[in-house]
């Protein structure tokens, strides 16, 4: 790290599209993280990305050099194969809570260091804080201990990974440079990465409700962090699935944890069972492990590694799960065949309380959207569709806002869209 | 100004190729002079506004936007016509200097509001400050005063035209955004127009020694100007003139004044002399004078202008010029035709202690090279070619250095290149 640059240049030269070297990533990361350069000119440098693009050598420098600006850890001590899932965020997306400790039932050892959510996708800590007693944050030691003893660990992720991470996300979200295929690739994978897990499987979400809205964009962001993880010797592979339409039939904190449960207990959506089954299954591929997830659903022991997960980190996996104070219906207001679609949904529990719009903000555990019907579904007229839940009843109509358009009954069947759309593999 | 807009959205929308409302741009450029739009806010702004670019729409309201932050000035009143010049900026280019007294003395009015060097180019005021007592800072009162008395005035722009640009560009300095076209037109004519003259001549350099290296690029950046001055009201010309080898043989700011005088008093070189003359003509034919200018050179009219000028503003006309306190001759290494480039010369000047390369730095006023031979002139071994001068003769060393390679003398002569390269008009 002894190369000095003028970060005009560095500037200068993405700009001008021209490839970064790897002296000048490693000396802009560190130099930003000290700061000595200005977030002005990060960010300018972050516009100049998101417009020129980096090759796959640069984003994986780049990554490098966020993994080095903080710490590393290392779970290949374990006494079972670590390996991780990561999803690019969607509507209903609980898919973490039913397959950490399904994986780990299997034998996996699952670290799973996550984040709460901000805007109109649920965080997975702010979901497992809707059970009573649950705690986020785990010392490494606990961590570890976890790990060992049941094979499931779900956490706040430990503030000294990747922290120019921090500060360059902080900064891409006033700059409009949040939507750079290579930033976000490298902001996810430098903290995956720095969570020392040894294999990872990624869900990029594609589609309305999605970060990404097209296929095409979906499959190259997945691209670049297959590349990525493999560039830095973690064997990654990721899944492109749909988020057109709400995953489940729940979108809220506690509202998703009872269907999570559903899911553990041999029950649940369809949609939602698949889908973590299929990652369960490269999960364990991904490390070895040849055996059916569907058995670990239907026998019991995923639902015995909840309980287990939930009480070694405070909770009570038997107390009742709270609920909202009002509710609202939604009806059909016709007959014919219902369409949903996922961006709609989640402003709407967003707005009902269920999601933030400022980091400090507190989540309402109870509010969200329940939906009793789904894409596809023929329904009749002033059928129940939704139920709209939230502690503040003024925001009924703000949520209901949210809703117009966002949901239609036709005489035609929406077209079918396949949950999976493709697999990325190194 | 009542409408409010979220600055990443106004980013967003240049970042996705699309245009920005007149509404947005007017928001952007105030919440930012009045620092609710933060610095790295606009840093990316103006990094999606160089890599896509801007319409003519757009430039024209952004640069009204920045005449709007501060206070404006009006000529129309005076009892001649006023007129401006801008340059972009050249290695020895002193064309300001004859040329404002010229115009003077053929009956309009020239209100040259000039800046100080910055790198390798000179500064106008810079040099006039080699003239003993001569001060730059003149009240508003005293500007009138003297465009009315005498048709000439030379001084520093008053501190609150266009503070947003102010603003802007220091920020471009240091985010590798200052190589827009849009940014670099609008800042300039935001000055000018706010200014408040009738009419504006642009002498667009191109040239390894100007701003704009390409032709094409001074031309985009000349149409861009001219467009910018006709939206506003202004009758504006541009001439796009030759900076590949320095303007006359002096750069440094006395040894300029000095070949100033040499023109004022029908002498001096001829390139200088042409450029002089190219632009008084424009700057009379701009506000319906239809005298030539030439007739002002030879009978004496145009140095009785200069030395009122120079007089008014406390400078001694007839004082001596500051000389530098060391020379030091470059010799022709060979017979042959020399080429000069005026990169090598500005930057040898600029090194010597003709210029600075911090706002606060004070220059030499004897610094500087002096030329003996010009591009294309036949020349002998070990024939004089320049003079270096300067007061701090350790820098002789870095000023060869910056002409090694910047001349050349070969058995062919170079190609001629035409001084005035091309004309934009509304």
């Amino acid at each position: 790290m002894s190369q000095q640059f003028a970060a005009v240049d560095v500037i200068r030269t993405k700009r001008d599209r021209g490839e970064l070297s790897d002296a000048q990533i490693d000396w802009v990361i560190d130099a930003y993280t000290r700061g000595e350069v200005a977030e002005e000119q990060m960010s300018s440098l972050a516009m100049a990305v998101l417009l020129n693009g980096m090759t796959r050598r640069e984003v994986s420098r780049w990554t490098g050099a966020m993994i080095a600006s903080g710490a590393r850890l290392d779970f290949t001590d374990l006494p079972r194969p670590s390996v991780d899932k990561h999803s690019t965020g969607g509507v209903g997306d609980k898919v973490t809570l039913p397959l950490a400790p399904l994986v780990a039932a299997c034998g996996a050892a699952v670290p799973q260091l996550s984040g709460r959510g901000l805007g109109h996708t649920g965080g997975t800590l702010d979901k497992l804080e809707a059970i009573p007693g649950w705690r986020a944050s785990l010392t490494l030691p606990e961590i570890r201990a976890q790990l060992t003893d049941l094979g499931a660990v779900i956490c706040a992720a430990t503030g000294d990974l990747a922290p120019a991470d921090k500060k360059l996300y902080a900064l891409r979200d006033v700059t409009g440079t949040v939507e750079a295929i290579p930033l976000i690739a490298s902001s996810i994978m430098s903290k995956k990465i720095a969570e020392g897990t040894s294999a990872l499987v990624l869900d990029v979400k594609t589609g309305s409700g999605a970060f990404m809205k097209s296929l095409e964009d979906s499959l190259e962001l997945a691209r670049t962090m297959v590349d990525l993880g493999t560039d830095a010797g973690v064997r990654t592979v990721a899944v492109v699935t749909d988020m057109s339409t709400p995953l489940g039939r729940t979108a809220g904190n506690a509202l998703e944890v009872r269907e999570s449960v559903e899911v553990l207990a041999g029950g649940g959506p369809a949609d939602l069972v698949e889908i973590t089954l299929v990652l369960a299954r490269e999960m364990l591929t991904a490390v070895g492990i040849d055996v059916d997830p569907a058995d670990a659903l239907k026998d019991g022991r995923a639902m015995d590694a909840w309980r287990r997960m939930i009480s070694a980190q405070g909770g009570d996996p038997d107390a009742p799960l709270p609920v909202a104070r009002h509710t609202q219906e939604v009806l059909a207001p016709a007959d014919g065949f219902l369409d949903v679609d996922a961006m709609a949904v989640g402003v709407a529990a967003w707005r009902l309380g269920a999601g933030r719009s400022r980091r400090e903000e507190a989540v309402q555990a109870g509010a969200g959207v329940e939906l009793h019907a789904v894409r596809g579904d023929a329904v009749r007229q002033g059928q129940r569709l939704m139920t709209l839940h939230t502690d503040t009843p003024e925001r009924f109509e703000w949520a209901a806002q949210a809703l117009d358009g966002g949901f239609t009954v036709s005489p035609t069947a929406p077209a079918q869209v396949p949950l999976v759309h493709q697999r990325v593999t190194a």
